[in-house]
């Protein structure tokens, strides 16, 4: 397979399946790519908007001929779209899925998995607060990290999904899954579990004051309203299916809010200055390995 | 003064300081800009860069001839400017501030206020992560709004604050202080705790870990730290000028977030999708009155 291009079929096409879609053939990835999704709705919004892939409408068709199966779909749905598809797939066929979760995708999708199939757990750490089908685009992954569960040295599949992956522009980093999921946790679950708290919280304000919060949210509350504004159904399932870590970091960070409360509570603007600056060598940190502008 | 250009006095070089300076020479809103900074190295920063202003180390001689003097420095430090400068104002002379709380500036300044001296409080809705004299730029408040408080009915020199806030290209609300100081607390005080409390859970995990947090940082991260590098000493101030209002919203927050801590740790996922559901609503809104793109 490391000689001729890949058949592919991608499961799912939101936002992540469909940027996949486009990556693949704005990149030359592919041999062929197939696309399937369980809504008829969001099948027709693929094909209206010209979505470049063969659509199809039977599940098992859409990966019979595939070597890469991209699975795409929430973290909660994965086990069910495996169940059905495992017994039609090509022997050495590679399933490949993009959760935003791993530790529960592994556990739900390893057990179905028949010997003649590999099954490599994935996430690329890219997105916008958009979904659906005309959500996606090619330059989705270029650039951004695409990390891979497993060991590369006691599975060759690893290598060919990220020979893959590295061909969408992005780069692979292969981690434990505990670990990303612990790492998801502070970096993107809990912030979108917070964005998402504080913007229910102003609407449900009284309808004046609401109406002000929108007409003068300002830039700090505008960016949560983006992040909180992310797709329903894949952000339940992420928080029922990376629950532990999450919990935990919650945990942390309600007792560091607490310190803060009370240090506003009796004005102590030492504790408030300190935490402050702080704060400010984590951005300088980011910005000095260049992924975000001075 | 409707008939001839101001001459503009601006105490604090920072962000909004130098801003206010760069914007009143591009849109030509007076006769003649002068600018104090109580630390010398912020001065001679200024010079360095070539603000366009008549750089002054003298407090008092900075203000003499001032018509309209701008205070953009830390909400905890005005009450000590106006004492400095006070009798040394022109009689009708317009004091105007650009804190981020409104109702304990007022309480701090309103006492010290000579009587042939009017004072306009004032707050611009505009900013960026960044500080000091070269952070500034002309069309910073440009299609941004500039809240000042009081009756204009009863104070001309609201008026004459308003039209020289508009020339910058600001759109101005008159407002109630405590209805600001709740507007604010929600839109921009909170969530600007929020993400200095996240960034600064992170920045506590061990260090294995808060390196990987840094390299893989996902936007949602990424936009947190990106607010919590805002200025440290402006933010003590805030937060301990607006204690009342942002106490009272953290407590709503903290309610919130505990809903959903239990209806993640009971498996509850029909409360978080009606929740995240309700959020997609709110950045609706916000992109209907065009302040974001959809």
């Amino acid at each position: 397979m490391a000689d001729k291009l890949p058949n592919v079929a991608v499961i799912g096409l939101g936002l992540i399946g469909s940027s996949i879609i486009c990556a693949t053939q704005y990149f030359g990835a592919a041999a062929t790519v197939t696309g399937f999704d369980a809504s008829k709705e969001v099948l027709l919004e693929a094909e209206k908007i010209g979505l470049p892939v063969n659509l199809v409408d039977d599940i098992r068709a859409a990966v019979r001929d595939a070597d890469i199966i991209f699975l795409a779909v929430p973290v909660g749905a994965m086990a069910g779209v495996v169940k059905k598809i495992i017994s039609n797939l090509k022997p050495g066929a590679i399933l490949t899925d993009t959760g935003s979760t791993k530790r529960s995708v592994i556990d739900d999708i390893n057990p179905l998995v028949l010997p003649h199939i590999s099954f490599v757990p994935g996430h690329p750490l890219a997105g916008t607060e958009f979904s659906g089908p005309s959500a996606g685009f090619p330059t989705l992954f270029k650039n951004h990290y695409w990390l891979l569960i497993g060991d590369e040295k006691a599975n060759s599949a690893i290598s060919v999904i990220k020979r893959f992956c590295e061909k969408l522009g992005s780069m692979v980093e292969v981690m434990d899954a505990n670990y990303h999921d612990k790492v998801l946790a502070i970096t993107s679950h809990l912030p979108h579990l917070i964005a998402f708290t504080i913007v229910g919280t102003a609407s449900d304000l009284e309808h004046d004051l609401k109406n002000d919060v929108i007409r003068f949210s300002a830039s700090g509350f505008r960016d949560f309203t983006r992040i909180a504004a992310s797709d329903p159904t894949m952000w339940r399932d992420v928080f029922l299916n990376n629950d532990e870590a999450v919990l935990e970091m919650l945990e942390r960070f309600t007792e560091d809010l607490a310190f803060l409360q009370k240090a506003i509570n009796q004005r102590e603007g030492d504790k408030l200055l300190n935490l402050f600056k702080r704060t400010g060598e984590i951005r300088r940190s980011i910005i000095d390995i260049g992924f975000a502008k001075e």
